[in-house]
């Protein structure tokens, strides 16, 4: 990434500070991370600088959020035709930011400081518009194309190796306290605008249509359509996540 | 609410001049919402301030405006299962925030003030990804959840105790001036991603699925559902959107 | 634009240097537009006069730009009865704002500035919610109403006189390089949410419904709805684009 | 202030919302001057709306604070040849600027709000270069001209009518607690770069020649230059403040 | 000036960027000067955007701006030992840069565009520390050095080939309207602190020590000092201004 | 500073964050001072977060900054009768912020960074006011008081314990390159406005009032002044720093 990062520098002079702070200044993912995503968290009443001792916070009490971060860009990287460097998501992929950010609201929820949790939910709404509750749990490997408007409710969980596009929603359905959201097994591919709503299982290796709404099981390795979402075939690959195909018959 | 933000301040002192400004330092709610409000919608054309004495101008003209926004509180703690303090909305929730400048919006609208209503809504919209006529008229208790791509045309109404989600339109029909947008009933509750298309009525107490597509009228305490939407059942409640079950079958 | 600029001004004082700023103080509409955009997309790493610069330079070189920039403008008056004036999509319309910058960008992808023309597409992504790949082709007389969460991928093409809402999504299927997104006919209507998808043609004159799922072509002058699409009438008018009536039956 | 405001907005469209939002957008001197001086002050730390408030609470809690302010502009207006218009030194003469946050400041040293006050201090020496102690005391009808680099100690006392210049030092000598700053008696005439220093008196109607340190008492109407300053002529008029003639003869 | 700000950029990545803006992006010496400057004096209620484009129409409209500052970098090249690029001034050196908005302000003002030109004033005196009146009068090849407390009144006049250093102020005497300020010869020195006041004559070739305060006619090639200021010497070379040299013996 | 920082925070809530961003969140002081430095002199072209890091990497690398810093403020606690908490320097006082400024420019200076200590010479000076060149030798324990207006040349030096007003300049004399500007010894007191100029050496223990003009060396424990300064008497202690008794007969 820094190698990349030193030549688009070269190509693109107006971007070489802005590749230089974001990338080439730091002598580690951790340090180019926090600030890269810091630096868009940051408002007039929280600075940059404070969320992003909050981010090194979270990092040193758990390695694993950075290993997630790093499967997250390879997803990009393999997954997305448009993709074809591992810089462009760390860049500018909205969905790759928010579902870091994500990851340090998350722990701050399990570090019992909700309050710094749901400020961080609503900053990462306000900038990256999508809306995900701290309290969700979101496997690694994931990635979130375009993002706008992804939705992901209290009680979620989102397997390894997801793949969801933008307007997306894992809502729940009712007032009752408890469980009340999707889970998404492994591989399972998310097409543009599905809407998974209430306590409902999505087995691993599903498809879901783009425009579907689902608000029953889906069982592992079928293809579900419509509104609301029935069973219409199964996917060609064991993981339609990592093959992007938005199409229904495959 | 004041009780509230002096805990949220204990615990989370990063936050604590946050919560300050946001709530405890105003000896009145309309303070309070008017700083907290103005703040976001500030922009380099138009700061902050001026938004703010705009906001005391239209309390102070229609009492109306704070009671409803008071109602919209209520509304979202009494419905959303994450929404456990009053003071959630308020500081965090986009649908809430944007509906309360909107409210703003739209007495200028009436005041004859139509260059700064159209300002406003595109402050809104920017800021808080709600693009609502300044003309709509909207009741009060009225709960917009997680917000992001709503839209509401200039000659939408929508009745009381409303809960809708993100991504629901109320849009037009046509080019024809006059009404060309929907009016919604008492008590409806529109799912995530519905669209209700052009001159028609929805009904109190109805309730419209999740990524339907709503073309003609819906009778009252009927359930819609599907591209384009027909009845599907009835909802098990009078008021849905007290309610908050996208499920069709209730 | 300059007399209507001259009036709001007039009668709202809060906004009268920014009427100036935008429209008045400019001696060309390419100043005026360079100004009011650059300045939505300037940001820390980027300052707005930089940007300028970069729309001066496309303007200077491909005079093109501006031409459909005021195609854009007359499509917003002519088609959207809640557009009475010539300045509001220039001043206030995210989607008219949105497809200006892309201009921009796709200009810089044809020169070779590829790290560039992605840091405009994160920056139009950030500001206005759309997502558009600087490498789509996109014709002129274009309206993109409400504009939030519209996605238009890499290979995409979009002819002359089209118009989309909100929440619109031309997007690709699987991971295979080369055309893998839509090609959409002249004076074709795409309804709010629609999502169409893969390497199909919408020929021209045809008509979207909204909340759509589309995967296999749709031939000219007919009205696809559903999930998926199919078939359900014939347009009443040649270009659905220009009538904005959402409704399936015409 | 409010004619001579459109004036200016009619010759200068560029600044017309400076000067809507400075002076013709409210009703009341208090509105405009919190608004103006507010908007200078404000910072990430502090937004301009809470320091606004602070000045409201001033305002209404000490009416004479409005009316020395008022006597500041006229003695800007009566004195300074470059000053043609009321509104001048309210818009742009940071000495008076200076002077009415610290006397916001000097009221909530006396309400025992000691680090709201310091913390002032602090804007108003990164703001406008002038550092005065909120402790100090200074009579109304004040200029302090050009005023980069004045600085007025903790136990000061500046009469009515008094004038200075630039780099003009009001400054203690040693560490013993209590008085150490000089008092200024009323129609005194400090000039450019003099610094006055530790626990004396400068009798009123006397005149200070610029770049003089003054280490001892000066008897009323009489004038010193030098460094250290010695008695070198009597003024010419009764108020040389009124005259601004730096002039060591007259 | 576009070799060095390749070289520093090389050695100091952060600053590739900043050097890029401001020097190397830019295909003249114009584009460069009012991209920097302008940079520096936008704020809130002016956007940089906008004052760029008033340097842009003052230089198309005097091409002696441009001369001068070119003029201006050449002095503090020639008589600064700690300046050893070309570079240094036009990017790090607050009198340089005062000096070229001042020379704007001054345009601003034979255009009759008072009100504009008194904003420049102001906003030269925030970002600056240097207060030049825009009917000052001021030659080329000036140097300020160091700048911070200058102050230059309305009917002052500056030679070519001064020098002048921080907290130097030419003031004025009384308040009668017509010439009240000092004119100053052609490589005349006038060191750090000096006052000069009055309707009076600094000969060329003159020094004024530091410190002093000069009420009466300096006579050409002479050496003053004191307070108040008189001769003593002569200085050793025919422009004390290239000599920097403020001993008073030489 | 910790609790000092609790008891301000619990008496002025509106600054609560302020003293906990400032001082309480950091768990050390190098935390806490590279944030509130780094927040102060950030800008546009290089973000706070990237000065911190190099202030990081000086403290990593020269133990002896922030010991000096903390020397540095107990001077301000010792010797300023209005400074009753270790806080005030920190938090306020630009004279303190810049001394700690330039050490880190000092660092990159000495590291062969030179555009970067020049660009941070030339923040310090927009920010604080105070203009000290990189290369110059401050000692420890120096107090700056007030700040605006000092200047600090490129081959000064400064002992320890040295304490020094607003407007003091240790200046150079002429342009050949090498030493050029005052040596100043341990103890020393510079009075407010004071010029020391050129390659002289001002003792240790020595004081030079207010205003005086330094152009030959100064004897040890002396007392100068005047324009040109010359030796009045002798200062009552050996080290008049310690006193900040700018009087001249003691």
């Amino acid at each position: 990434m820094q190698r990349e990062g030193r030549d688009f520098g070269r190509n693109e002079p107006v971007l070489a500070s802005f590749y230089h702070a974001s990338i080439l200044n730091h002598d580690s993912f951790a340090a180019a991370l926090s600030f890269h995503i810091a630096a868009k968290l940051g408002c007039d009443s929280v600075p940059a600088m404070l969320i992003r001792d909050v981010f090194h916070e979270a990092f040193a009490s758990d390695g694993a959020i950075l290993q997630a971060a790093a499967a997250d860009i390879c997803a990009h990287y393999d997954r997305d035709p448009a993709c074809d460097h591992y810089g462009m998501p760390f860049l500018y992929f909205k969905g790759f930011q928010a579902i870091q950010a994500y990851r340090i609201a998350h722990w701050l929820w399990q570090q019992g400081r909700e309050s710094m949790a749901l400020f961080m939910q609503n900053r990462i709404a306000s900038v990256f518009d999508v809306d995900i509750h701290p309290a969700a749990t979101i496997g690694c490997g994931v990635m979130v194309d375009h993002a706008t408007g992804v939705v992901i409710g209290e009680t979620a969980v989102v397997g390894n190796n997801v793949s969801m596009l933008h307007s997306v929603t894992l809502g729940g359905c009712g007032r009752s306290p408890g469980r009340r959201h999707p889970t998404i097994g492994d591989g399972v591919l998310i097409s543009a605008g599905a809407k998974v709503l209430g306590k409902i299982d999505v087995g691993e290796g599903a498809k879901i249509a783009a425009g579907s709404v689902v608000l029953i099981d889906v069982a592992p390795h079928t293809t579900v359509a419509g509104v609301p979402a029935r069973q219409v075939g199964v996917p060609s690959v064991s993981q339609p996540a990592l093959d992007m195909d938005q199409n229904i018959g495959n």
